[in-house]
């Protein structure tokens, strides 16, 4: 694992209360933290503050006690007094304030179309805020704005060292277009000069615990692999395993090598080397085909997942939410004797779903799910999380009798992770079917 | 507005390079941003950091020197040797690390079982992982594991003062359930000793800009309320307005007169006085009912979210994934000729696959969804967004013709807004069915 010692580091200050307080989810922390990572720019922390100007200016000294060479907020340029950003950073950058009186004009011509549709406004409120939005520090770079608050790169005062801050409005509408604006402006560039420039790359892996991967990256380095170049992060999400790696462009054949090393320890089991996620992966593999679903447990989850993708129809033909017996036989003609004899949730009735919506709808695949996402209705045959998949396609060979692949599993956790992880294990079984099978 | 300032901080310190590079969203901040209110308590900052053991530590001594009197940490728990938060917050708390024997077997005893899915795991690599995990600081108590990770509330040593810190796992899954056991522990009420109790309380209203609300407010203390004790806070969640209150004890009737106020000014708008969801309350209505959804752009999500609450299987009997037009002629007995003629974006439609899913089913209510998520498919007629809602219901009145309510409504935002918001009025047009009707 690299760490980069000598490389400019960076802190993300996020302020207003309703993000403090959970009323509002933060956006722009990850978002600028990614945005960094492609310049070579580590954040080392994203910070979080209300609306109080102490524990604003606290933050910012911390981050520039902590070594940071730039500073990135967000929040708090908006017309009112508590909007206090800028103010605090032009103390902390040793910079006075002052009225730029182009730039209220310019707030002014944005401001006055909108306020025609409210006639009611105080005109003299209305011009106190906009020069309230155009006091800005002197010597920094206005950042005009997307909506009425202009952004601002404000550089350490002439002769003084520091971190130069970055001053972005809260709306990440507003935000982000601004991001490369800001990124193109010289005290920018200055602040992160040094900066190594990166690739990153991502696999993901599916079916294998997460402790797996530690073992098999020391498997790598002791069969004499380079990792130290290599800066690998894994995080288990949503079942699957990924592995972020980043680098610098000469350690590429070592990445390269690690992947192959993978792919060949792993199988299949590394269903994307290049990142690409199952959702697209499958969708990609059914461009022609059709497909068709039945669920029951997961009641449409797995349709809104296959139909989340634009284009979708093209393949997706439709799906019965199952979850009365009744409409099992109804919509996809399951035999009421079998679900008489084996129970609804089978390994048999998942296949007679299968196959019996995919004939319903003429699709070339189906996929019936069942299962007990409780917390109710398990039995010590079939205790909560049982869950039953099968998928079906059409088969060259066997014709519109078809071939099915089918499992039974015990999936752990609550009525939502049940109904979840059922559905990413059928993605993961319908890849596996679309790329091993010989059906046409 | 009310500040409090005598009262006891609080800072939250989440930790893991996956959620500082964004490559994992960050759901603890915020819940126990909020989790904290509940308790009086306020959040000075929220603090993300990597894996760096020297950003941890720092971030740990920033909220040190800034007075902090209680420190929740989120993530590094784990069982790999880069899970450092145990031992770096024993160090801040000057206490030494030791092994927990018996909490090392009740690990132990947990991962036995899951280990058994795996036959190839190291067993000499588990039970070093399990030891790691069970390496505690001492005189700190330990949250029983909810997955394999123990949670500990470390006091500041002996004789000496500062903050009380409180260890939690990082996946919410098990952080949550482990909240009510940390806060009931002796040094972590000691640490937020003073603390002011608050009642805290939700409304809800759905169909009204949010800016409407600001208004009411300013209108109530115009007409002579008093919210001077009242800390509200409102937002726009999911299409709906949520005004959440915080108040101490003596300011109910003042809360009292201000739910009062707003149910006469907002009527039926205000659909949550108590804070209960929608979602609830369609399950608490369809208690003695039975529905059935024919769904073609929201393509399952409303049936999902209809059986997400245990027991919903009373009064779902299925649904029907209705994407292609054959599909909603097969499933749903729409009549081909009115499709031709009004096309399937249409109210007609909506009609027709709320009514036919219903009698499909044989159930007392459907519902029919139909509509262009994009990002193609829209016309100059019927653009992007365009989505018809139907809710029929058999009605004492007119037997099995039955009424319907029925919306054509143009949605912003994208392909997932467009379907989420759909569901969203679809079940509030089943709630208004279902309060307002004299159906049998």
């Amino acid at each position: 694992v690299l760490v980069s010692t000598s490389a400019p580091r960076a802190g993300i200050l996020v302020t207003g209360t309703e993000v403090l307080t959970g009323v509002i989810t933060d956006r722009n922390g990850p978002w600028l933290s990614e945005r960094l990572r492609d310049l070579g720019v580590d954040a080392a922390v994203i910070e979080i503050v209300g609306d109080r100007p102490e524990d604003l200016a606290g933050a910012l000294e911390h981050m520039r006690a902590d070594g940071m060479t730039l500073i990135v907020t967000s929040g708090g340029l908006g017309p009112t007094a508590d909007d206090l950003t800028a103010e605090i950073v032009a103390r902390f950058c040793g910079r006075e304030m002052f009225v730029d009186e182009a730039l209220s004009e310019r707030i002014d011509a944005i401001v006055r179309p909108l306020m025609a549709r409210w006639p009611d406004v105080d005109a003299e409120a209305v011009r106190v805020a906009n020069i309230k939005q155009a006091t800005v520090p002197r010597g920094a770079t206005v950042l005009e704005p997307v909506g009425t608050a202009p952004g601002l790169v404000v550089p350490p005062a002439d002769g003084a060292t520091g971190p130069t801050v970055v001053v972005l409005p809260g709306p990440p509408g507003e935000l982000r277009p601004m991001w490369d604006v800001a990124v193109a402006t010289e005290p920018f560039r200055s602040a992160i000069a040094g900066a190594p420039i990166y690739r990153t790359a991502l696999m993901r892996l599916f079916g294998m615990p997460e402790s797996e991967i530690a073992e098999s990256l020391r498997a790598a380095e002791a069969g004499g692999l380079a990792l130290d170049d290599l800066e690998i992060t894994t995080c288990l999400r949503r079942g699957e395993i990924e592995i972020g790696t980043r680098f610098e462009p000469d350690a590429q054949p070592d990445y390269d090598r690690l992947v192959a090393y993978l792919a060949e320890r792993h199988g299949a089991l590394l269903f994307s080397p290049d990142g690409s996620t199952v959702d697209e992966q499958v969708a990609t593999l059914l461009s022609d085909r059709t497909i068709a679903v039945a669920e029951s447990c997961t009641a449409g989850l797995l349709a809104a997942r296959l139909t989340d993708r634009p284009g979708s129809s093209a393949y997706f033909l439709g799906g019965g939410v199952v979850y009365s017996n009744a409409a099992k036989t109804d919509l996809a003609g399951v035999d009421p004797a079998l679900i008489e004899r084996v129970g609804a949730v089978s390994t048999e009735v998942a296949e007679a779903l299968a196959s019996g919506i995919a004939r319903r709808f003429g699709a070339s695949l189906g996929v019936g799910i069942t299962g007990i996402a409780g917390p109710d209705g398990g039995t010590p045959d079939k205790p909560v999380g049982t869950v039953c998949i099968s998928v079906w396609r059409h088969d060259r060979l066997t014709g519109d009798a078809g071939t099915f692949e089918t499992r039974r599993m015990r999936l752990p956790g609550n009525r939502t992770d049940v109904r979840e992880r059922s559905v990413t294990i059928a993605m993961h079984m319908l890849r596996e079917t679309l790329t091993g099978d010989g059906s046409g």
